[in-house]
């Protein structure tokens, strides 16, 4: 059994080496370099998606869904009302998050292999005058899909709402910016795209919403406005951060530019998917998705019916030859993920055809 | 400059060398391996303070406070009612997360340099029968102060109320163990005693009143009680695992047990804490506290009254010679405080001393 398997999962994910050796300092969480540091990782961030004369960034420690349920208590004032874009389990999450804080919310529902119907959006927003938010998934990862963000934030900025945006597998490899497709948030993590480890996300909001929404969280420790006062102030955390998960998310920054930042690294995510995709079809597995609705992150593909195939056991024998796969997340129908995200290149991916042809062969 | 200064501090601190490079392995999140690890340190946590047969250990995201958020909004019902015992900044923040939550409190608040009084404590579960919880801080690392949790914990019983303790800087370096010193829950992180890298917290808590919080907190991320049934499932976490901090908490707990646990590890920060009061004493630095008081965690120091005594000069001085202290957290008097946990030895404290007269004589 290989020592370390490469995964081919949403994440975590397999990190470059210098993203690990980042970890192998011990800062003090006030020592000034390391205050440095998350001032550069904060502007680098910014400067992916927006403009930084308009918009900020705030960690947050923990999983990218702690910063999810930060933005959502931040930014959704105690009496908005909200509407959640649904097609995959991440929406799901984001209408449980409304749910357990008490937020007034509503849903649309669409199903998980089609992107958000645009139509619907449009005709929900008409005729419910008082929403105030819209959350919607950039990349949905329970299948892959792509969701048309910039349609998505056209529609919500026309009718005069605010978008909060889960761009938690996308950021980093798929063009988003304020710019072009307007937003009062996105979310993301350390450790998708960006190749960094897990153990800190983070919101780039608009300043202005931001700072008005003192005292608006259910929470002390995801208050965003209050950790951004704190990070205006003297650049520090309220509470401990992740120092080691810090350095490495700065490291991962460092390698992404390196890489040609999101044009860079989309293009060889891309790369992936594109040879994933065929060489997959070329052993007779077929994509729950359609090429135009998938996201170059994480491909579903439907598992073979032949009933001698067990999931398990193809794990199992994809594992022992060093590649770690994931499980499908729907309900309706068995199928298994195969992420292209991570340190993982074109012929990583022909190694994994080799390995799924050996594993498939000892199945039968 | 030193590329690594030696952390003298609440945490994070220097670690292990074996934490360290347990960071250098990329997991996956839904691993056997891994939940084979975040099974193995879960039991571990719950062996060093309870009888695993009535308590449960979860683990929580983010930093010590996360943990106690999550502790006060899943095991405090929502018509209960808290006494926070206060006598320093951790005992404040706790009620801070009280007035957040919604949480009905009062406050039983001492002076910094003094434990919580017992007669107090006494009076007011008994003159306020409505009280459900007691929620107190085991060390107050704002001063280093090692409050009575024995007797604490004592009266709470006696009462028949809860009792909730933030141990976040003594857990694992100070004895407490449920049989002894009843509580509900016990809270601490993987960066202060245990000697791992920060971004994990955890709960030590009965299960059985976890179980019965399901639906009873204020936040999804930080539900211990939805998070519990999960390991209870499967072993898998809700949300992403900062996988690398629990390889190095994995790690640490092994260091840990081959020290001689609690009481090792104990022992050398006892010898740490006797060596640096004597060295400091002897240059004419005052403790804030008198010996009974001081926990063997970190040490509050008086600043000296010569005014032409600097922090920041003293503190950088200390920095170029390879140690980073910590500031006071004091309001009424200049102090500054210097950790003795970590992987320091009485021969680092020797070292330090050494610093010390080299930075007061670049003073004067």
């Amino acid at each position: 059994m290989p020592d370390a398997p490469l995964l081919l999962t949403p994440g975590p994910l397999s990190t470059p080496t210098a993203v690990r050796e980042a970890m192998g300092v011990d800062y003090g969480s006030r020592d000034g370099r390391f205050v440095a540091l998350v001032g550069r990782v904060r502007r680098q961030l910014v400067e992916l998606v927006a403009d930084p004369a308009d918009y900020a960034c705030v960690l947050m420690q923990g999983s990218g869904t702690f910063s999810v349920e930060a933005a959502i208590g931040t930014l959704v004032p105690r009496d908005g009302h909200v509407l959640v874009l649904i097609n995959g389990a991440y929406g799901r999450r984001m209408e449980e998050i409304c749910r357990v804080l008490g937020r007034r919310h509503r849903s649309l529902v669409c199903a998980e292999h089609r992107p958000v119907c645009l139509h619907s959006l449009e005709r929900v927003l008409t005729r419910h005058r008082d929403i105030t938010h819209v959350l919607a998934v950039h990349c949905e990862t329970t299948t892959g899909l792509l969701n048309p963000i910039e349609a998505i934030a056209e529609i919500v900025a026309r009718q005069g709402r605010q978008l909060i945006i889960d761009a938690m597998s996308a950021f980093g490899a798929l063009p988003l910016n304020a710019a072009t497709t307007p937003f009062e948030a996105v979310v993301a993590s350390s450790n998708k795209c960006l190749e960094g480890a897990p153990g800190v996300g983070f919101v780039v909001g608009r300043r202005d919403a931001l700072e008005a929404a003192r005292g608006n969280a259910h929470s002390l420790s995801l208050d965003l406005s209050d950790q951004l006062a704190r990070f205006d102030r003297d650049g520090q955390w309220r509470f401990t951060p992740p120092t080691h998960v810090m350095a490495a998310l700065d490291a991962a920054l460092t390698v992404h530019r390196d890489e040609g930042g999101v044009e860079g690294r989309g293009a060889r995510y891309r790369a992936n998917c594109a040879r994933l995709v065929e060489g997959m079809r070329a052993r007779g597995f077929r994509t729950l998705l359609p090429d135009p609705l998938q996201a170059p992150i994480i491909v579903t593909f439907h598992q073979p019916e032949d009933p001698s195939f067990s999931f398990d056991v193809f794990y199992d024998a994809l594992y022992a030859r060093g590649f770690a796969i994931y499980p499908g997340k729907l309900t309706e129908v068995e199928t298994f993920r195969v992420g292209c995200i991570g340190q993982v290149y074109e012929a990583d991916v022909a190694r994994f055809l080799e390995a799924v042809d050996a594993a498939m062969a000892a199945l039968s």
